[in-house]
């Protein structure tokens, strides 16, 4: 295994199937521009894809879990157990992306990086035991390097699994009770911002608790961020999580193999902006399915320049908000495809 | 039939199901909340459908065509030609939502109401020849009293077929060359506001060009308004389409049989906002599909508090920015009636 395997060179983007997705979109019979971003979701996917007329096979979701040692500071609403009591209920087909994934027709694993609880492997997840979870990054690093490196690597081995299923696209989701507390930490490190700026109610907390994750938060900088600032991989093992860093390396991995991402909310795009400081590269396969709640979300997509495309006020996690978002993606290749031009349907087009 | 049958009471909404949906939303297992608008959503259709868990059967969509006298003033980009070229184009399968509603496998008809051209009636559409358009506004009405009470006769004819159909959700689209001038200028009429709140680029007119149509609007607005702002019908037939009294029609008679209404975007809203003035009892029964670019659709919606579900720059009509939000209430629906309670899949909620 290469050492260093996250600086492999991206796929490229393919400019001459952009080039002839842009001519077609021009020929539709409707106004141009009329489908607003539909029309440049179609162009993305097309130069992603490398075809002029792109479409989208089964999406891939991997759920990623990791627990959190910095939850013993009191910045869930939540008892550290939900974290393992989910994974049953995704196998089982009662948490919400396992709704969506059964109703998008899409292939859904459930990956325990590492969990507090009774250390049994669970029937139908990929377990791989890096621990009862991380540890508490206000007092020294979350991971060691061989767990900050096995959590990369499980998300590669992931993304290689959709891309040798021929996956169309690849989302990764998240669940780890006080997760939003660790990706906004690796937010402001990776950004040079305050905690103020990334910290929020995560699962439901009130004002007060807010304020308290925050000072948690600030005081996890005050110990790593020199340090942390100068490396984006040093950022992820001191200040990130088992699941955060799988999805970093699920998605530089995706950008090396040529499938695109539809990145969730607020904890997956913190991972997919390490992902993008790791691997400059990686930016053009990432697409956006939702804008979360989370107020810092909205700085972590302006950094990496993402325009999500719902808005819906979701603040869920476990990829739902992009699982949400696939519908779009069919039906913006569907339309791009299917439309006739405006020669194959005898419409006059406006005078030029 | 009723001389005037928009004016019967409207369907009641169910409030004991709207209870037991909120309940058991909060029993699910995500934190309370977390799935944002769709979970309103679902609440909302479980109110509308009288039934805890909604289920969405097919959409019906109805597309209404109808030429515009003044588009003799120099008002749209695109020859009058156009509206009935396009009947061809949704029968054909060629146009958006033809596409569209393969896709979702919702259940498309097509309603010239009256447009320009040879007058022989198009195979697989439904034709009404109410004439070869409206006459122009702009120095008299559009609409005969005959012409507004058939179009909007014809659009109660359409709602009543998907009722009978059994259909899940109501979609109304229009097609109708110059019908971005007509729709504005009712909306002014029916929120007494300036041209220039509700004058946009249409299918894309530059800026001296809305300038022109912003002033056709002012002069029928002078013309109009004072007899128009007392009486929504007498504005209709005064300021409207066709296609635009079709619609209001479709969705009073929507109301009156208890079928929610997906609404699309500017013109399509305009035409609920005059449904709404007819027949208050229309409101609860519309959920807003998306936010149309065409700058006046926010004025619309804020006068119905309306939220759309999408805002993707769309400015099509058709029903097509509607018709992008079905896959949306199909996930609500599944979400909120497949999703485990905390109970059923054994995971701690948080403490109360």
């Amino acid at each position: 295994m290469n050492e260093q395997w996250w600086l492999a060179p991206c796929q490229p983007i393919d400019h001459v199937a952009r080039q002839k997705a842009e001519q077609r979109q021009a020929r539709l019979t409707k106004p141009t521009g009329a489908l607003g971003r539909l029309e440049q979701l179609a162009i993305d996917l097309a130069a992603l894809q490398g075809r002029e007329c792109p479409h989208l096979e089964q999406p891939w979701i991997a759920v990623f879990a990791g627990d959190h040692g910095v939850v013993e500071e009191g910045v869930s609403a939540y008892p550290q157990a939900v974290t393992r009591q989910m994974l049953h209920n995704f196998v089982a087909g009662g948490a919400a992306i396992s709704v969506l994934a059964h109703q998008l027709q899409a292939r859904l694993e459930v990956i325990d990086l590492g969990t507090a609880g009774d250390g049994e492997p669970l029937g139908g997840v990929h377990s791989y035991g890096l621990g009862p979870g991380t540890a508490n990054f206000t007092r020294g690093p979350a991971m060691t390097d061989e767990q900050c490196r096995a959590a990369l690597a499980a998300g590669r081995a992931s993304a290689e699994r959709a891309h040798q299923a021929r996956a169309g696209v690849y989302i990764g989701g998240e669940m780890g009770i006080g997760n939003t507390t660790a990706a906004a930490a690796l937010g402001c490190a990776l950004l040079d911002l305050p905690a103020l700026a990334l910290t929020g109610a995560g699962t439901g907390l009130n004002a007060a608790a807010v304020a308290h994750k925050q000072r948690v938060i600030d005081s996890a900088l005050l110990l790593h961020q020199q340090v942390a600032s100068q490396d984006p991989l040093e950022a992820l093992r001191r200040l990130g999580g088992f699941e955060i860093a799988a999805l970093s390396g699920a998605f530089v991995s995706c950008a090396l193999h040529g499938l695109p991402v539809l990145v969730d909310g607020f904890i997956a795009t913190v991972a997919a902006l390490c992902a993008v400081q790791l691997n400059p590269g990686v930016r053009p396969w990432l697409l956006f399915g939702h804008r979360s709640a989370e107020p810092g979300h909205t700085y972590v997509l302006q950094a990496l320049k993402g325009e999500p495309l719902l808005d819906l006020g979701l603040r869920l996690g476990e990829g739902s908000g992009a699982a949400l978002a696939v519908p779009l993606l069919r039906l913006a290749c569907s339309l791009h495809g299917g439309m006739a031009t405006f020669a194959e349907a005898h419409v006059s087009d406006r005078p030029t």
